[in-house]
Parts: C-alpha cells; structure tokens; sequence
C-alpha cells in the first residue's frame, strides 16, 4: 500500500487521538464499582461495558470528522464502509474479563490498513499511561517512566522462550492440546494477559503469544506493533492472521518456525 | 497487641519509607533486559534477580536505622532477631516470574506484626505507582489517577463471585482439585496476576484468592491490607495463615465459608 509521507503523518496523529479519547471515556468507569455487564454472546461470560462503548462512540467521533472516506471496523457497532480503501479496526476495551476485575492489563487496540492487514496499530492502557505504537516507520513505547523504542528479542529456542496466552479459558480441546504442546518446550508459561502480552512481546520481555478464536479486531493492532518491533504473526498454518482465528505471535522468525511445527498439525 | 498513636504513627511511616526505597532500588531493573535470574531452588523455575537483593537491601537499611530493636524476616536474606516484639516481614519482590516477564503486576510486600500475625501491611507496585495499605487504623489505596479508601464488596454467593489465583503453575494435585472444585462455583476464574490479586480483593474489584505453597512473607503483607478493608484471610482449614502454606481469602465471611468448605477436606 502506497502512502505518502503527508498521509503517514495523518494516520498517525489520528492514531493517537483515538487512544486518548478512547482511555478518557473509558477510565472513569474502571474500577468504578458500577459496571453493568451484559451477556453478548447469549452464553458463557462475555461482559461489554458502558465503557466499552462509549469508548468506540468516541473513536467514531473523531474519525467521521478526522477521516470520513475511510471505512471502520468496530467490536461494538460493527462494520460502516468507506471509499479510500484504508479500514479503522477497533477495539475499545479488549480484555474485558480483566477489565470487570480490576487488572490493569487490557487494552485499547487500534489498527489501520488494507485488505492484506494493517499498516498502523495501537495498544493502549490507559490506566498505566502505556502506549505502543507500530508501523509506518514508527515503532516506539512511551510509559509512566519514560519511553523508548519497540524491537523484539534474539531468543531463537523454545528453551530459552517465554510463552504467553489468555488460554486456558479459550480454545476447544484440540487447541488447547497443541496450545500445551508449545508449553511443554518452553522455559516459562504465564496467562491472563490479554492484549498485553502481544504489547511485551513487541517490547522485548516475551517471546511467543499463541491464543485461538480471535477476531480481526483483537489482533490487527498487536499485529502492527509486532511487525514493526521485528516479530512475526501468522495463523497456526503460517498463513495471515489479520482475519483472527487462530493466531502465533513469536519474537523472530527462528523462533516463530519452531512455535509453528507444534501447533500447525491441529484440526 | 497494644501500639501507642505515636508507635502506630511511626510504624506507618517505616512502611511507607520501605516502599519507596524499595521501587527505587527495584525500578532501574524491571524491563532492562540485562537481567539475570540465579536458581535458588535448584530445581524448576525460581528466578531470583539482582532487584530483589537490592531491595531487600535497601529496606533492611531502613530499618536498622528507624527501627534497630525489631527483628526482620526476609525472602532474601532471611531471619534477623530482634527485641521488641515485633518482626517486619519482607518480600522485595512477590511474582518474580511476572517481573521477569515484564508484567506490573507483581509487587513489593511488607508487614510488621507479633507472633500472632501482621498488624500492618503494604503491597506496593512501583512500576504503576499504585500502593495498598491496611491496619492500625489504615484502609487506604493510592494510584496514577487517584486513591481512596479500601473496602471489600459484599458478594455472597459463589455464583456471583470472581476467583483469582497463581495456579495452575502452582500446587499439587491435591490441591489443583480443591481449587477446581471452587472454580467450578465461581462466574469468573482468573490466573497470573500473583500478590496484585489480593490488592484487588482488598479494593473491592475481586472476591477470591486462591492459593498453595506460600511463605509467611507471600501472605503477611497481602493479610493485613486485605483484612483491614473488611476480608477474611486464613489457612484451608480455616486457620491462621500468617505462616503460609494454603491460603484462601475472602472479601468477607459469608463467601469465606462458601470456598472453605470446598477446600477443607483437601489432604
């Protein structure tokens, strides 16, 4: 996709201005006591907060006034189509288990791109004061003690790996088998992270994510940030991942390999 | 045990200046990436870093200038008499698998008590800024947007309540299904967020925690804050659990007897 240096800047600016709105809707109600979690899905546990949607309601704001010809994903108020071939995809509060129990570990994610995937994304905490942003030329953190710039570590073995996911609530059986396959190899296995694992992994601390049943908008903005720290992210068969699915986040490609012949036999 | 105002006021600024020298002497390590991690078990995972000595370091300084005649037990550098009836309690940094993975969800852990328990604790986290601290009067929280007072939420019942622990890394199969028999009660199950589960207990965002295999300075800290904002902390079988080991704490006492009695009868 061919964008101009002008364009890059757009993009970009209005990146960050729908993560501070987004953060600035959402924080009052965190921990606030007071939250009404509806049932989505209609079965099991899958809250969505009044935070979560006046957090994407914010977003929508600005990009009908910032960018009104492009189109827009969202996990609240769905799909609205657009004319210059570039998609906002967002997820106002991903993580929202986490979010219902305080845990200062989900995110705003914001992403942007075409159809082969994202060429911009965001992970936001907006309670923590963390940002990560990646993609078109950019690859950089900022945080309640200063900042720096994203890039994904050396390791190259299983051995020596830190391995992430918000399993084991998600995943059918057969997942969760070729889930625990990577764990079996791997120096340390940690859950309950939601999208912050994806924002360590880009920041050098992990090393692989490997979750299942993700949509678009989970996983377009870590994917972004990833890229553009020198990580890879495909699906369980080294196929694209932007759509969701089943998703392999890992630190570099030697690694990203060896994660993949674990999980690529699964049903 | 009987603490004049003017002991109770000094012993909350103690807790308060260990704090903070330990974030000091534990921030210039988290996320650096130069870290090492020594095996002090011998066996399995147990990093320990050079943050955690320093810390350690740092707030028995403290405390053989403010508080030369009480005795220490830290995780580091263990047992120091002391003749004043009181021993501070120190854990530099609870949830060294999550620091050393980058997570801010592990915390620096303090108590002061007598023989029969913690009558002061502090669970810090430097890293967000965010510090609990409960007893002699004390039920307070501070963070990056605020503070206020701690207090547990009423929840009675199982069905409604949100269960944290550490596990499934942790305990053995014995104690796995103890614990799964109260998860298989709860709405909610949550994993990995190690001391920063019992901090959300105390401030009312969670009603359960969970755990097995715990020294008395994994608990003590978490015991005081979490029982100063109205919680009950106590071993399996409904005993103390200012010595560790099996631990469950509840938001209060009618959901305390409701997950002992799915785990008293553990061996």
């Amino acid at each position: 996709m061919d964008i101009s240096q002008k364009e890059r800047a757009e993009l970009l600016g209005t990146a960050a201005a729908l993560a501070d709105a987004a953060g600035v809707a959402i924080l009052p109600y965190f921990r606030s006591g007071g939250l009404t979690a509806a049932n989505k899905a209609g079965q099991g546990f899958d809250p969505v907060t009044e935070a979560d949607r006046a957090a994407e309601r914010a977003m929508r704001e600005i990009l009908a006034e910032r960018r009104p010809d492009d189109a827009i994903l969202g996990e609240e108020y769905g799909r609205e189509e657009g004319t210059s071939g570039l998609t906002w995809v967002l997820d106002p509060i991903d993580g929202t288990r986490g979010f219902l129990s305080g845990t200062p570990t989900w995110g705003v994610l914001i992403a942007v791109g075409g159809t082969e995937g994202p060429v911009l994304g965001v992970i936001d905490q907006p309670y923590t004061r963390e940002r990560f942003t990646g993609g078109l030329g950019v690859a950089e953190w900022t945080g309640p003690h200063g900042g720096g710039t994203l890039a994904t570590r050396g390791t190259t073995t299983l051995d020596d790996a830190i391995l992430f996911t918000t399993f084991p609530e998600v995943g059918s059986a057969e997942e969760r088998a070729a889930f625990d396959r990577v764990a079996a190899e791997v120096k340390l296995t940690r859950y309950g992270m939601d999208c912050y694992a994806y924002a360590l992994l880009a920041a050098g601390q992990i090393d692989i994510v490997v979750e299942a049943g993700l949509h678009p908008y989970d996983i377009q903005g870590p994917q972004a940030v990833i890229e553009a720290a020198g990580g890879i992210v495909t699906d369980w068969t080294g196929g694209p991942a932007h759509m969701g699915g089943r998703v392999v986040a890992a630190a570099n490609a030697d690694l990203h390999a060896r994660a993949l012949a674990q999980l690529q036999d699964a049903q």
